[in-house]
């Protein structure tokens, strides 16, 4: 029943959730996220006038931060932009924001794998690492798309006045989204510096203020 | 006074907590939960060409570490379905709303529990991991369903227009919710994989988009 | 200016700072807090067998943890019925509660110290360990009642038909907490078992629905 | 398109991101950030009757704890007054607020770095844990005046009577408040402690209600 309510006029029907709640808990979600990644960079200890050359010997561990704190605040941004585009929501649409905020909520993990393995694992532990870091962004990429087809299609949950045409602008940026990780995923596997230097270099493309990317801020 | 008010017209009265800010606060304790639960998750170390094989080994990990991500989920949507039945709230209710949470958050412990000794403990140990989980679970639905018949029965709180055949129905549906927790666990007692698959089997049943369960989303 | 303020037509003045957002940042510092505590409660590794004589030689922790619990959830009660009477902050306002939050903040370290001292330290030891803890919880007390008590005085911030009366029975209460926890001290300096069981039943007390306590619910 | 809507009459425009959203992450991470800082102060472990001496061996701990505590707080304080002031957001708002947060959520790992190297490491490791804490604050400040002077120059986001007098007032302070961390990290390349104490002083110099300070409050 929830899935195709008619309209109601109470404000948060006992059946529906509402915007409000759920992106609460999503920006929770991120926020923690996003912040609970510094946990990862160690302290080099009793380094006794070694620290510079210690700290140096981290530099994975800063990249993997970086490239994961810009992929949460951009699916952060995305995950906005789309929920904004609705004014209730139903059972199937919590399922699927739970199963991005898991891709999410998973992140840290391969981070630090990535920074473990990304410069001193053997070739085939870097390739995993790499492959798995890959893995939850297709992951986070799928699951957000999973989101937004829903929710594009079922219209009874839209906030009124959407413009279409702007729509259909996203679908095909999100489509190419879709694409982008596996792609960088697969390259990753000769080398992961590569790796870590295109999708650092896609995060700043999307961050980068160029007219066609900033039309669903 | 607080337990029984009159009809006040303050939107925010001064001897009451807004409905808002325990949404709030249970949000980020919700959020907080589902987040730090990956932390739990063990980055391998020094695997020499190994890592494959020492994630593989990690699996009760995952598999605790979806489970308690599921559950959280599914007591945050039936948090939101309850505290959406009321427009104020008194001290009782808090009370018994930090009781769901004392549970909820004691939740990362026996996962990690679990994951350690799931599979490497000898078979008393396994069981005692088990029963610890199982009665977390079970303190949650038990807490849950503590402040659900307060919820009920204090018809003072209620949101006007409040649709009672639909109480009815979550009402059985939570009368069941908490006889399968006990029940997994004394399975789990005989196999803790059993236990793991009993488990997700359940959370997965319910988040499931099927007709009966979907009405109180 | 923003101290003393004239009434101002604009909803969020920007010489000031809107409650709502005093709060969520508030809100999330408890949240944070009273989930973060679980980090301190360890798995035994390697139990072999042994589990439930390692889990059962953990009891301080977990009385630690529950006591720690306890104690924010009453102070974030109090926090929301105090920040609950104003209808706008000033600088001075928001410097007590960051001051509030700091003590707060702090209180995880204090817990696990607690945890790793109460039993298994010498006398001097568990004597400094229960010093630090009870006077992390009276500067929680001291620097709510600071809030408090510049709240009450700086009647320019308050919400228009605050219960004058009920404002004063809450003002002997608060009283009567900032004597509590440097008692409980006191008394734990000679059993820092009695501290514990002395300030679990405080807890339990303030929580009791009994008549006089849930009046500032 | 969204730098420069025009006037909408929507609410939430689908194009825009609600500053309501953008204050309730950033609070998020701000809040995380703050109460994270704890576990970096560590517990001594068998500290046999010691555990005074232990303690206060500790002290870069606290202060560097207490330091980070007070920064954050006042970065909040000054985010919330600058959000403030606008009425909608655009995309490159947001990546600004991306950026600030992210040298917020870095901060946890410079304090465990000054606390760890201010008093034990040789001169060299000293003068590195300053640069980078110091460094961090910097980045703080530089991005806080970034976000702050886009949003001056951007008048179509400003909410409807702004206090340009305020803005210029706030405007001086804030160039101020670029200098100073630098300074404080030239001075602290000769004395790690003097500047612990510089930059102690000056957070405490902030929260002080003086008349000048709380203007923006």
């Amino acid at each position: 029943m929830t899935d195709e309510p008619g309209p109601s006029p109470i404000d948060r029907p006992a059946g529906g959730m509402s915007v409000g709640r759920l992106e609460a808990f999503s920006d929770g979600v991120f926020a923690i996220v996003i912040t609970l990644l510094i946990l990862d960079i160690k302290v080099p200890e009793g380094a006794h006038g070694q620290l510079g050359a210690a700290l140096a010997a981290q530099w994975p561990q800063y990249v993997a931060y970086l490239l994961s704190f810009l992929i949460v605040g951009i699916i952060w941004l995305n995950h906005h932009a789309t929920v904004n585009l609705v004014s209730r929501t139903d059972h199937r649409l919590q399922v699927y924001n739970l199963g991005l905020l898991l891709a999410v909520s998973v992140l840290p993990w391969p981070t630090a794998l990535l920074a473990e393995y990304a410069r001193d694992g053997t070739a085939d532990d870097q390739r995993l690492a790499v492959l798995i870091y890959g893995g939850t962004s297709t992951a986070m990429a799928v699951t957000f798309n999973l989101l937004w087809r829903y929710l594009i299609k079922r219209t009874a949950l839209h906030r009124p006045g959407l413009d279409l045409a702007g729509l259909a602008v996203r679908n095909r940026r999100y489509n190419v989204g879709l694409a982008v990780y596996p792609l960088a995923t697969a390259i990753g596997l000769v080398s992961p510096v590569l790796f870590l230097v295109l999708m650092l270099a896609l995060a700043g493309l999307y961050l980068l203020p160029t007219p066609e990317l900033r039309t669903d801020a």
